[in-house]
């Protein structure tokens, strides 16, 4: 491992450290809303589908593309667990029986597993809800116009254009495989958007221009790009144990994924070109986006 | 029928027309986002959630309220359709079998009925993701700052302290019937929150002092009070015919009620109470609250 990759690795660790503390105070019992006490059961659930062991990625790159720009790195943590609570929230709903069906999920039992399906719904879409709530909270030390555009932002990655759009189409993928642009539609919304949102949110969190937030957003296209295709060629090449959940399932039900389409040697070198393409968008910001860059390139390494 | 009551009741039907008309603008195949189309079987399942036949009130109260204290209309109506959203993805939501397992909702089938469970969680996801989207856009013509108060106080109203948390407490209370305090809570969270919303929110559209906004909160209490005290003399007293739905379910599932703990009697009476509290609360605005306070009796009164 080169000393640029280590740095890489234990500046994400320490990142993750540091969401994952933020996460963990806004779900504790002892920060209530002003008015109602949260219900215990729910609130445990959503804790545990929260604090789960991710890499925390998401709110990785929120942090480092806001501090890029000269963002507010204490604001930018927040949208960061904002974003990884809408993550989360759709790892419990896509884990449920009429969805995936997964009973595991990074080794451990799945929310509904755990606790029971009704829990494992209203979890998921208390996550959701809270998402909103840390975004518009006074803590969250940003301009009111920042914090209307990252709901917006936020919204339409999450939604029916973006994320959950996705979902519907991935589901109806068992049935029916979806050629080559329905295979890059349906994993644009499903797993694109919530990480190029990560990348605009930075932007959005510097009070950037259109220029700029335009450039981030164009390399969260490109990591989101580069991340699903590395899913994909894991999903054909790695084993239950690394992965932590079933795999070589999205093959087995027949969904059509570009690397059964193109193959294993298209899939490498298309995975190296957008990697390519997304460290050239940050070549006006030089050493500066060292950290940006090398999360691309984790994203096309990364071996779980 | 006398004329007043004629007027309100025109007026209600009025704005059911106008929020429908714009919830289906809103889901309508026409309006895309402005980067990814979207898919048409969940637009499909969140316009048959929405387009229910529902009496609006939510959004009727979000418009008065707001009209009341001089806020803007357009404004109001698309805040009104934005928490029509939350109310109908909890519809579908505390619909799934594993909720509460109904498949009828006002004489119709419900959501994973007529499609499947999954496109009904999703559908349920993607209202409750649509509304933030839809307070936060462009088009809805206020300060962000407004917008700001309207996210937290939704996302609030709906989350883990208030309706997402009332109904976990709600499907506990089926195992072990709570204590008068228990089912207080219960239903201020469950069904009082988005109601207290409703006129909280017409108090922020029209930028009102903390003084006013706090009486609007306070009217909106009271009026969800009186609503859940209705439905509950409503669920003992009246058949399926005239619900749309099964009724007096909740005590054959030995959901304490209060008219369950305390008499019929005694529920009539505190309902009277707490619409005479409501239009209290109102006083100081004279005749111009005249809809408001109709609207507080509207809800004691309702046959369905």
């Amino acid at each position: 491992m080169d000393a640029k990759r280590e740095t890489f690795e234990i500046r994400l660790k320490n990142s993750a450290t540091e969401i994952e503390a933020l996460l963990d105070a806004l779900l504790s019992p002892t920060v209530l809303s002003d008015e109602i006490a949260r219900p215990d059961l729910l609130r445990n659930a959503m804790h545990y589908a929260v604090l789960n062991g991710g890499k925390r990625l998401r709110p990785f790159l929120v942090v480092e593309a806001a501090t890029l720009l000269g963002g507010n790195r204490q604001a930018a943590l927040r949208v960061g667990a904002a974003l990884e609570c809408i993550h989360c929230y759709s790892l419990v709903h896509d884990d449920l029986p009429a969805m995936d069906d997964d009973d595991l999920r990074r080794g451990k039992p799945t929310v509904h597993i755990k606790f029971d399906e009704a829990t494992a719904i209203l979890a998921g879409d208390s996550l959701l809800t809270y998402a909103f709530d840390i975004i518009a909270a006074p803590e969250t030390d940003l301009p009111d116009r920042s914090k209307t555009e990252l709901v917006l932002a936020l919204a339409r990655a999450a939604g029916l254009g973006g994320m959950a759009g996705g979902q519907i189409l991935d589901l109806a993928a068992e049935k029916h495989a979806p050629d080559e642009t329905g295979i890059i539609r349906l994993q644009a919304m499903k797993t694109g958007a919530l990480i190029r949102f990560a990348c605009e949110a930075g932007a959005i969190i510097a009070g950037a221009s259109s220029e700029e937030r335009q450039r981030l957003r164009r390399f969260g296209e490109k990591i989101g790009l580069a991340f699903q295709l590395a899913d994909d060629i894991l999903d054909l090449t790695s084993d239950t144990k690394t992965m932590g959940k079933a795999t070589g399932k999205d093959a087995a039900r027949g969904k059509g994924t570009l690397v059964a389409l193109h193959g294993m040697e298209w899939a490498e070198k298309q995975l190296r070109q957008h990697v390519e393409d997304a460290e050239e968008l940050l070549h006006p910001y030089g050493e500066h986006a060292a950290m940006l860059k090398a999360t691309a390139r984790f994203i096309a390494d990364r071996k779980s």
